[in-house]
């Protein structure tokens, strides 16, 4: 048999589900995330960061979607057996963190977090494998304040990103209004609780159809794969449906006349106080009069919504929604997210819902897996990429401000003159002006002057051996030149154009390079 | 058999070389990064960011100590059985970037890149298995203009970074001297060649007869682990003698009075340059006299050695010193390094050289390991955390220049009063103002005035209903009255400290809280 002769080399290709991220996004998120972190500090949050990896046990298992072990994060074994993963969410780590750390925090412990996060998932349009979160948590705080201080935040963050009032909704829910639900029509099996859980947190995905059938016997998706359903009764499944299907009475079509809305500023009037009663929220669960835990959460909501509007945020910034469950299996009390509401147009030119860019909630647990020792704790998390698109759409993004460079081109390529270019660049550098000597083969002139026009460079500096015995040096001020250019029709106005380029003594240089750039 | 009833709870820890980061860490580094961005972009350079994850082949095996395949990375298998890595620095994955988007880069490709990257190596105190680098690349340069100028903008780092002219010096020398001395002495396999790079590079961490070892039979370390050697005769490690144990012509003792020193302003003597020639370079390494690719060495070190002075930096910044290799394999020419010179006092009380913080070189077979097109490219690497010690070792760090908010403290805890809390806070928040409401258990006010002094703040807002019936609020300057504790003996001083506590109307309490922080 004849043997293949084959290169080894490797393909240069990045695995699937991974992004390289541009300069103008690179940028631009650090610019959005400096605003995000001036909101939190403003809170009172103070930084902390912990490590890409985590015992796998430490993390535990608490995504979405992931029932069998190991799917959706990526792990691995360390050199003494014990299993690793990479954290999935900001969360988990958090909670380690701190009952690693129990006996030396001061609590409540007010702190935010930025870091890529990694899913082991199957990458889609938009889904990648490795994403960055911006967290923000308060961990020892027991009441529900802390919970609509949250909201708050989520809300002022917006706005400081540059999203009008209007243009988002904060729509908070309670865990355990469904609890609640369960309690109420029989579901009692843990197995079956998450199942039920998972079901309806799919209703933005999959529609009240959808959800029913994942309520039920299961679901089969459009490649044919199944996912088996919580199994509940009919019965069971029709006492969620008013829940699911009756928009109207969610967050997300909130009638300005209702009684649930409130206005920012009606707090301030005269101390005669609107805010939606209990009987108004009440109004919203009517299931949940028969059971404890539902009773429960209706109280938690009705403190969070009496503070919130005392607090001088109305309905248009944070409302109650019934529909809103978060997917993430730990959370105990109150739930919350922030969903942009204008219309975006997507790469297809349609017109879609852009919804939610940050999530989160109570998870007065979590601490308490490895402690045994109760520490309520609250938190929410941006998703940065999903913002950063979403910026992008609304034209809030900012675009590249940082200029590009003024090149110093080669003409004389011997060492010595080649110091002599460099030194100039140095010298313009040392006056804060960001300039660059050409770095590819100097040989041919052309390719320089077509690297700072493929680069954008407003200015090219040129010293050839005449200049350089007169003390001179050239500037070609090429933003100027492109601009005339495209307007010159004649051999007359390309003279003219020279004016593109004039002579100025080599001692001037940084103070004529400084004044083009200005009047640039 | 009795069989135990074990708590399932997972422990709270760190996989082992894994660190947590404080928030006064975090702040310090961000701003160390933020000045070592600035240099960069002043230098022309625009970021980009590759994922943490890379193809195993596309990676390549470079790493230094790491002869067995996977060693020294973290990999796992993805779904469709392809090995993936962790990068283990920025280097190869650029080449990757580079090589998959070649056609649509401006070339040269000036370029920085600041993130994680991760070894699975066996962790030591100092050594991390997940840190910060900071890179400068650039791409498609095939002139040693392009180092040196890296070496330049290494030395300005430094000096934005607040370590004096003196306190650091970038040391160069370049791979073909190494590969010279290995042609002259007969040195022709590539698994050879190797060893004798590795060894070389051990020269800080054994001395010379630890070097001496590795270069013929073998070492074996203190816990009796062998490492082979390359194999190298008597005669061919006698070679080398000088080379490892002469370091008075190292750049380390580089004498002012030698031929070899330049100083930063010898260039402008009236085109008298000084630099070091020709001859005076061949003097470092005269073995090489004898090899094709020794010569070329010198050839590139003297037009570097040209530049450099030329361009303003004297041998006080940046100086020949034919001891530097870097362990990497994929140097194909000069190579660098910055190391700091100051001596610093280590947690025993030992005084010890800091040693480099960063280094690289040139690579002109990276990309070429894809394309089969040849891309010479030049660039180095900081070890951010290295560095961030040094610069706190030398109290250039910074403090931590976010002040503690102030606490507004909750006396009545029934709904409508948290929420005319929380309104105070979300006032001096929307005035600028770093503010948090109490969010432990409000039932202890004792406790509320403790979490203020442990979490350092400077002011407690306190307002129970008498205050609120006359419209007026507490101020507790909490700095000014721990200051007054400290100096207190009798009850009259007591008194007096009350200065410490004041009354304002609550629609005066941005200014007044203004006011105070402003004196405190």
């Amino acid at each position: 048999m004849a043997k293949t002769l084959k290169t080894s080399r490797p393909r240069a290709r990045l695995p699937r589900g991974f992004v390289d991220r541009s300069p103008g996004d690179i940028r631009a998120t650090d610019r959005m995330m400096a605003s995000i972190r001036e909101v939190f500090e403003r809170y009172g949050f103070d930084p902390i960061e912990t490590p890409a990896f985590e015992y796998t046990d430490a993390l535990g298992k608490f995504l979405p979607d992931q029932d069998r072990p190991g799917e959706g994060v990526f792990s691995l074994q360390d050199d003494d057996e014990k299993w690793m993963s990479l954290r999935y969410d900001l969360t988990a780590p958090l909670a380690r963190h701190v009952a690693e750390n129990l006996q030396n925090l001061v609590m409540p412990y007010r702190t935010y977090r930025a870091g890529y996060v990694f899913r082991n998932e199957k990458p889609g349009p938009g889904r990648f494998r490795q994403f960055m979160q911006f967290d923000a948590d308060t961990v020892g705080a027991p009441g529900v304040t802390a919970d609509a201080e949250m909201c708050m935040m989520m809300a002022d963050t917006m706005e400081a990103l540059g999203i009008a009032r209007g243009d988002y909704v904060v729509r908070v829910n309670n865990r355990k209004v469904l609890d609640g639900v369960m309690e109420a029509i029989g579901v009692t099996d843990d197995r079956q609780k998450l199942a039920v859980l998972r079901a309806i947190d799919k209703l933005d995905k999959f529609g009240p159809e959808g959800v029913k059938l994942l309520l039920g016997e299961g679901r089969k998706d459009e490649s044919g794969d199944f996912t088996k359903g919580a199994g509940l009764s009919h019965k069971q499944i029709a006492s969620f449906d008013e829940f699911l299907i009756n928009t109207q009475i969610t967050g997300h079509d909130i009638d300005p006349k209702s009684s649930l809305y409130v206005r920012d500023d009606e707090f301030i009037n005269d101390r005669g106080w609107t805010y939606p009663n209990i009987n108004t929220i009440v109004g919203l669960y009517p299931m949940l009069e028969s059971s404890a835990i539902g009773q429960q959460a209706l109280v938690e909501l009705e403190e969070m919504f009496k503070i919130l509007p005392l607090s001088g945020y109305g309905s248009k910034r944070i409302r109650v929604d019934r529909s809103v469950v978060r997917g993430l299996e730990y959370y105990t009390g109150p739930v919350y997210e922030c969903e942009l509401t204008f219309p975006v147009t997507n790469e297809k030119g349609e017109t879609v819902q852009f919804g939610a860019v940050a999530g989160g909630g109570r998870y007065d647990g979590l601490v308490e897996r490895f402690t045994g020792q109760k520490v309520p704790a609250t938190g929410f998390s941006i998703g940065v990429s999903r913002l950063a698109t979403a910026l992008k759409n609304l034209g809030k993004l900012g675009a590249d401000t940082v200029p590009a460079p003024v090149l110093v081109c080669i003409m004389d390529r011997d060492a010595e003159n080649l110091g002599r270019y460099q030194k100039m660049v140095q010298t313009l550098r040392d006056a804060g002006i960001r300039a660059e000597l050409y770095q590819g083969n100097p040989k041919n002139f052309g390719n320089q002057l077509k690297y700072a026009d493929r680069r954008g460079c407003p200015l090219a500096i040129i010293q050839g051996a005449d200049e350089r015995e007169r003390g001179e040096v050239q500037i070609k001020d090429l933003a100027l030149g492109a601009r005339m250019a495209q307007t010159i029709d004649s051999r007359e106005e390309w003279t003219e154009a020279r004016a593109a380029q004039f002579t100025v003594a080599e001692a001037d240089l940084v103070d004529a390079v400084r004044k083009a750039l200005a009047e640039g």
